[in-house]
């Protein structure tokens, strides 16, 4: 069954024990809620999944757990990158074993800049697993700029790619860009914690595919832009930015605070070295959530 | 007589013509109508003001202009940044002698950091100009990264720091750690397109020294900041954000082309091989503008 | 039995097939090459290794076979550096696990340069394996810059903190220091394939630890250091100047090609994207061996 | 009168007295040291010259004395690089006029590499200057990868590009393939302190542009590689091996410490924040070079 890699998929963090260990129930009842959500897929083991300081046997771990709490409802993705082709197939051949619907993948920095090998990189993957891979194009962590005719050819010679995260900013012009050279159906999906959710679905976005930690506002957002509705984009978004830019913020903490005051994981623990939040954040989460969505429990899905 | 550096004190871009030879007759309408718009003063020849494609021979030509078209009325703030410490004494020299009021000067960026070299960098600026100095602390353009500590002991040191344009991110958390430790008083300024307004006019920032192209709103956030009626300044965000979120984007375009829709400047023209806007960008701008301000000349000063 | 981490500790490249799987074959014959060549210690999974490109369980397929090799005679040290604390103390639970005698690791990258993390990275290593600690302090790879002060207060503070592999450019300086402050005894190593082998000895290097494809070279030099014969380490290094400098290009092909054309691996193939080496280059290769040591069989050991 | 580029083409350093003041006296001394010299030209502002450091007004300075002094017996080059290409142009346009016979420009880094932009950029600057440009291909220093196909094309496009200043590395390979692929007489030096000498000079460079405070020998693998006799050029790497190496480690110290040692500056000093030598540093390279020229006067031009 193909899927459409359109709509609301969330990125997921991954929840760990004040010890730093997997904590798998929080994990089971975050993507729980996601699946109840109705959001269109996950992703998991992305750059919020904190997946490059997990060993591969805990990816191992976190991907045969999500699969069986998804149960099949909605496609789940794996991130799958890797600073080596062979490596970055063999995580992607670990995640088609264990019952995964599509690979995400960056490209891998190199000393000098080489497109070709940025084509190879994508092809080879394809060879090794025939699950769809979602293209990520996120300079700000890969230090990679791939152009957009670099994309549309990768697009074109590597026929399991079938979706582009558009995170190269300023994204609208190159998400324009994208969509008018694409040469077969690929979705285009916005990530940067929805910072330029209004812009970017103004450009011809597909939708979301970002941690933000209110999937039904991303949800909302996206309906409106299928109607057409763009009063009602920028209607959202105003209400919304506040807290859309505050959490976008540098650091995965204050995402991990946000879904943790949601009740979807226990603990905000951060691996190290990456920052935990500070007490003074946490309340100044807090207040921010009160603010936006005054007398909401947001520890239940809520409709915007 | 003192200065505060305290509420709006915007960045200016410097305007070209078509060819790229300075525009100065934008230059002074620009600044006459930030003067009649009542700001706290202005900074010019900053990252916006694409100080770093300009030759000494024009730094010269705009300080004087500038100087001369604000008349005592605010104070005029030069930036100074150089890769050296000899030449940024030069130039702050240079500027003092031209009549500004205060300079804006970044640590340079050495191979291998180096704390001590980054607080003898300030001394001997100090040491050659009386005028004040205002820190700028932006790692996302400088790749220096200072701690809350090290900004601490320079203001220590050097007498004459008088401000701090705090756009580390996240900001919040570095200008609460500044405000705790200063030992005399130094005022602390948001930059950043005033991204993150809210929070560190939460955090005890004390106003805005950054080149969003609407001072009245900055003002706004300010009054309401110094009135402690943070609903307002969340209402005020939320009203402005698409605005704030679209004009901080990459790149000096689009700053440029609000510039220019608002009558400031007649040229949008970054110089090369910075990106001058395309047309649908612009047109964009325009929209955004007049969803954003329905019905408002936004060609004169506005009351939002 | 505590190790002394000096003389010379040649860094193994990992040998590929030219499909890019492990070649344990080539693997061993390295390695029993490496004992035969009466060097004081091998290191494996390191930068030469293309530990970046492996994944965890060719890391310890790799750790197996190499410590079965070794059979004890020397020590075995496992690179085990990772993006996050807790994936890095897994990795060196490993190598414990698998009998290696000492773990290399370097600080973890962070997008704000903080020492009390990297502090707090290498005491939580400790705490999780008994094995000694080689700190590779090399900035041209992890793009994290160790003050002396930082280093030898990780010495102070983390007691299984055995031997400083200084890799950070001017070297000299930094060995001097090094060694001035060091609070109890810690060998200190030279990499950076021995570009400034006269240098470091003279200032105070205690060996090598890098990937110089002539092990008997440095063996040479060090044993001439230990002399105090600098006329004799200067004659050598005049010798084998050009061979140092062309090796420590950057890229891993070039040290592959030796490595084949010494007969110690089958392939030069280096992991995709790593480039692998061209017939010029490789022509070149031999060019210069037959013109270094004329006559020589550099399939056999050799003395210099 | 069309000039070649070829041979020996010293980078200068720029002389300052201990206050950081130029040294024109020594810039005049070192001037007429290097036309005695017979050497092919000489390039003046570039890095070594610390022209990131010096004011426009400086570099007006120094160009007029530099082109007084060698008085049209060899080709003046002057570097004027910039952020933006109109700077650049300015720079150019004033060592046009101030009798210059080149100019060398390295390319501007933008936050989204562009290929068009930089042939723009070179395009700009020959359309305003009648003079020969150096393209220097330097990412150490410029982060800009300029790759061999995107450098002919320049070559092809922009008609007064004379000469490429080859650092990029590995640099043999890259000559190789400018070699093969120059549509026209154009010359290829090599830079990098000499580092890659044999190599470069096997690889098909003309020579060498760069700081190596000994010229006499740069002349001697010059002459040595135009009679095809490489068992010399290696005779000679081998002999200055260690002077090269040593040299060429980061920031300009050794280099300027050299120079005051062969007596052709009064100060080592280096502009702050770069780092002037330590006394140990100083002895170091006095040892080294009486051990590489025992009982030469190295502040005479000597025969090696």
């Amino acid at each position: 069954m193909a899927h459409s890699f359109k709509g609301v998929i969330p990125i997921l963090a991954t929840p760990f024990n004040d010890d730093e260990s997997l904590d798998l129930a929080s994990w089971q009842k975050m993507i729980a809620f996601m699946v109840d959500s109705k959001v269109d897929g996950i992703t998991i083991l992305g750059v919020l999944g904190e997946s490059n300081r997990l060993s591969d046997h805990e990816r191992e771990t976190l991907i045969k757990s999500a699969v069986a709490t998804v149960g099949k409802k909605i496609p789940v993705i794996v991130g799958t990158s890797h600073t080596g082709s062979a490596a970055a197939a063999y995580l992607s051949t670990m995640a088609e074993n264990l019952g995964a619907d599509a690979v995400m993948v960056t490209p891998a920095k190199e000393p000098v800049p080489n497109d070709e090998r940025i084509v190879e990189y994508y092809r080879r993957i394809s060879e090794k697993t025939s699950l769809p891979i979602v293209l990520q194009d996120h300079p700000a962590s890969t230090e990679v700029h791939m152009s957009a005719p670099l994309i549309l050819r990768i697009v074109k010679e590597v026929a399991s790619v079938a979706c582009i995260k558009a995170e190269a900013v300023p994204t609208p012009p190159k998400i324009r860009a994208l969509r008018a050279g694409l040469s077969r159906p690929v979705s285009i999906l916005s990530g940067l914690g929805a910072l330029y959710a209004p812009f970017d679905l103004e450009a011809g976005s597909d939708g979301f595919n970002t941690g933000f930690a209110f999937p039904e506002v991303l949800r909302a957002l996206v309906d409106a832009a299928n109607a057409k509705d763009f009063d009602r984009v920028h209607a959202l978004y105003a209400r919304f930015a506040a807290l859309i830019v505050f959490e976008q913020q540098p650091g995965l903490a204050i995402r991990k605070e946000i879904l943790k005051q949601r009740g979807l994981i226990a603990s905000n623990r951060v691996r190290h070295p990456g920052a935990t939040i500070t007490a003074p954040v946490a309340a100044e989460v807090a207040a921010l959530i009160s603010r936006t969505l005054p007398g909401i429990d947001v520890t239940r899905a809520f409709v915007p």
